[in-house]
């Protein structure tokens, strides 16, 4: 059976506990049981994981890619947070190997401020899920379920 | 019983028949068909359309307004195609008619020519799903589903 | 005796019923009235038109500039809506024509987002009027027929 | 009875006697008249004066901000010349006495050289005119009558 | 025999009859008789319009696709006025339906103002030929008429 | 003893009477009291000085520099309102006398409008004290104080 | 008794050692001794604490929040040294905590290179102090003394 | 019996023999004998040149003015390569001389690099004729035989 | 006999004193004993002003034109300061009243900071002499010495 | 005997597995070797390391400024990867060090996407080493080699 | 005795003859011989020459500096024309040989395109003389004589 | 025997005798003894050259695509000088021949003004060495030396 990583970049563990207003008031724990139950509709198993080190996410993206050419990996959804729009080396490493990538925002990026709007994730992207809140891991955990068997 | 309007912008009409290489080769009725189905899933009745006509666009959008003010209407799923980079139009009929709107590509369009990385429609949608292929119109039909009851 | 034109682009029909914190709970039809009211204290004959679609609102600038041209038309009035910032083929159906043209806006556009800040239609425009709410149109049609007689 | 105050900016002393092509025949003594009368039409006085000095114009805005506060000054209209373009204070001062401004510009500046397509006086205005010659004095007269009586 | 589509864009029904400075005395139907003329010397028949409005063009766009497909269309010469500078639905119209197409400017575009120096249309040109008058159309056809056959 | 000149542009009169949500409650003549009291605090003689004049703020730091050369004035702390954003010669005043400057803002520039975003004063300033409200100025009185003795 | 926590971000450990004809030859350990001894002129014991990893950062950040929200904290002094000017985590963290931060630099970096002279953390700081040397973080811990109390 | 001058700019002497697969196989050995064939239709004959050197282009442009102004040169077809993009000296020369010019292109510059979209030379050409290979010359040919004899 | 007037801006009464490695040990008053000395070798009398207010310095203009206009006054020499950088207003003066003038500049500003790059002035100068110094000045009154006499 | 430290940036640990195309089939394991033995070739030990924190990467920098401080260190060869292009803060680690550092990319990075072709490291390295491939390594290392002694 | 190099660019052997509303009527032997009269005022040899080669005026700036340095050269008068605005060769000669370089333009650059707003060379130029007509190469000899002699 | 061309561009003659503090004191005729022993070691033979003229330039790279294709050349190392940054015609010239070039800096060009960042012929070089001083020639020659051998 295989395994859906899910990643979270900065600051998303403080999901729930603070400005609700613009992240509504689900906690990343909370995520994570969502998450658990859409993989498991698609017999996949969650792998859920939060970092505020962009070189952290970097490693785990790394091991997502040896877990992917082993065949155990299905693939990824990734919030990167705030490193969405800073981080080459992140986008480096979903090009580099290969695992396919779902991204994912919880909130509309492109209804705040200017610097959300440019993403280093999105061409290396396979699909991007904006503003539709936590149901955003929802919906990238099925798309991940329905990507092509890897070749 | 509900509905949800599916719109469709310029050259959608000619999907699966040109480009395959870019954008598959699903037709637009194979993309109806899809929709109409999922719609079911959720209880929802499907109306699909296809303009190359930016003025019909802002014209079915200000129906879908008042069919949702109506209560007849859960919301809009809006591929506008090209006109999404050059409406400004289209965005304030949304934007005007307050109706929910999830913005739907097939084709990651981040990764392609610059003119295509900005929407006009995005900072007023309430979602948008990019790069999955026809099956972001189903992710979108569910994502409109799951909005909240009409204030 | 003679007309004034007053035109109106994409979403002015949805004016007076949504967004009224922006713009204002006069409706379009209201905007008619007192535009009738006006064009008649000046002796003119108003025909006040709408419309979503780019194309049309060239249509009409062409039968306007015929119009003008026959000695039957006093001018335009002309509010585009989003069309104002997107459409080069409006200006040049005003260049073209030759139709003196008064350009109205009822919100501040200029305190409104960057996108709404430059006017395709303010070069070939004989007069601007910003932000004084319908009764922009009134001012404009006063305007209109101080214009000299046409040479 | 309640005053209307007229504020011109930079080089407008010189209005009449040169560049007639642009700027046309008439003086801002003739202006000066015009307003008197339109202001008298709407039972308001015209308290009208010119400066080349940034300084002394927000001097006055300041005089006008605390004339407004003690009901005796209805709204100012304001030609700023060169100093639209240039003068962030005179924005501020605006904007701090929340005094009712309408801007005006004889000539179509949006019609003439970039830099004057930009007035840091735009979003604090009321209302903006624009090209509409001399008479544009008058019809922002008529547009300072009608607003509504001070909160 | 096979056939050229000529279409015209918006405010080119003026052509001849304003701003003969600018666009010379030539009128369109003069552009069509050229047309014709010059296409019968290469065994063609001459198809021509015009319109106004953007989908119009884009629907004919895609007749054009069909006709090509069909074997009984060679190739369109496309002055798109307006359109050519705004209009990115036009250009995917012509990648969408893989129809050759010759872009075609009676004015020196690049002579004019800076947002007629881009073009949407250019990169999906098999040729483009501007600021030779009329000329244009009937060099335009030629080039269209030395096209390889459709493989 | 020695003096610290403390000079307010323009519109810094208001302060306190309006736009109490921006800048506070605090009247310039209670940020006077202040300064007083911290510049007493540190041996020196505070001098409070407003304009609205560009030209009278360069006169005022001309003779600032002469008093500095002459030994009886430590330095100054300048808040230059919206001239910051605007004068380069006051940026030239400073560099060309000399004469040591703290930059003080009451609020925070840099979460405000982008035109605030940029100082000319900063690259001749030797420190910058922003949106600590009126305690800045005694900030920047401590730190003025603190300036070595004049080599 | 309450704590002040002083962050400083990459290459700050070198003060004192390297380049100091633009950072002094106070070291980092100096400049703790000067905010032990400034914190407890108002009561607060400082929290000083230095780190080359932007993660790290982040997590004190977080730490500070929890510490804030649980009312041990008073505020956080900030100098982030080059991630002032690349990274958004560290202002999303901010910003997603609320702890009150007063941003510092040693030097004027509005006097340096243009990359130097943008901020991502300036926006949420409730203060920034600049160019005052060591004597900055004394100045911004007397700023973060006189918070008010956490409502 | 008059003459047309086609010049050719840096690297066209390579054509036919490097990057076929952008240029063609066509030599411009190739293109001069097309162009003579051309010339002599219209009763022109061909001047046919190349060089790599800018200056040297500069002066046979001057020795064209020349020829022009004496009524011996029809006009000149001007493939100026890369110098089209980076000197204006030659575009100077042009409209120094007052020489009718044709600009040519074999390949579509629109749709390569974003430098070659800019030429300095577009302004002051009488007509431009881009990506219709080696047949631009003839067409720029039969433009320069239409075009009407020297005021 | 006629007369030439010297105009200097903001700062420049600093001459000599401040920042010699810059602008020279020569001070403003040395300036003025020079242009009168060369005024005088072209049989025209000197009128030396200096002001740090702009509104003064339009005013002088506004003087100049109405002696030019008289015939009393052959040109003037502006070097304009920092106002030159700043002020579309001084601009407007030279350009409304119609005095030639040449712009003058001490130092070369082109070798300094990118703000003193671009002059509002140069585009209504009839001349301009940069970096050479108070030698500048002489030839600038040789420059307006050679002036036509007024039309 | 001294040492040249080699640090490799994120992603340079998948050498040679992934995208051979680009990056070449050399693993970093073997670019160790080739580096180990360039540097005895010159009498150095090779020091080599590969992260992908960036705060790792500023330690290790710290270190090398320490060693070279010591006279153990002859000088750095840095291939940053992604952090090239986004980290000040190496920059800042290696001017705060002083330490000599050659900077080399295995891919000529100018001939990739635009936000490759800015480097932060570039104006602080000693040299620059881009698109030989792990023979770039190698050049570098003899680079350092050939250093001056420190003085 | 010494001598003035006066240099002159592309396109200025025309003048005289071409484009008179710009240039005026003034040939360049009417120039070369103002230039030998004003050159004997100061005791100094004029050496005229053109030259529409980039090449040719590297190579003549550079027997410049050899003269310079050899003491038989006074200085250079230069004016690039259109190499002004796209020559860093140029710039880089008279930097590289430390000639004394006086740049001329004939015409106002400044109230022309943009493209001629900058110039390569007046960096490194020791004064600038714009707009003048002829007479500015005259008061640039008088500049290169008053040059202090050479250190 | 195979040889490598070493291309020198504009002012590089002026190697050694001036602003050594930026170049050096080495000649170019040291480097060329420098690139004969280098290439010796390598059994290549040194073809050295330098021109001040761009034509020559891209005449000798035609040059050197002959030899290369004959098998005589082995490759080009290039040191482009100004002409780096401003020609586009020296880059088609490596392009359209194919030569193998790496391009030569002896200066960090990055360290130095804008204008230097950007290179026309970096993304068709083989590869980039910079700043390396003349040793950076040699490394080259190795490079060439190491170059498969041509297909």
């Amino acid at each position: 059976m295989s395994t859906v990583l899910i990643l979270n970049g900065p600051n998303l563990n403080l999901l729930g506990t603070r400005e609700p207003a613009i992240y509504g008031a689900t906690t990343l724990a909370d995520v994570e049981v969502m998450c658990r139950d859409e993989a498991a509709k698609h017999g996949l198993t969650a792998d859920f994981r939060q970092s505020n080190h962009e070189g952290v996410l970097v490693d785990w993206l790394h091991e997502a890619g040896r877990a992917f050419a082993a065949g155990t990996l299905k693939g990824v959804v990734f919030n990167a947070g705030a490193y969405t729009h800073t981080s080459l080396a992140l986008a480096d490493a979903v090009r580099g190997t290969g695992v396919p990538m779902i991204e994912v925002h919880i909130t509309n990026v492109h209804a705040r401020e200017a610097v959300r709007h440019h993403s280093f994730l999105s061409p290396v992207a396979r699909g991007i899920i904006v503003g539709l809140g936590p149901m955003g891991y929802a919906l990238a955990i099925a798309a991940v379920a329905a990507l092509p068997a890897k070749a």
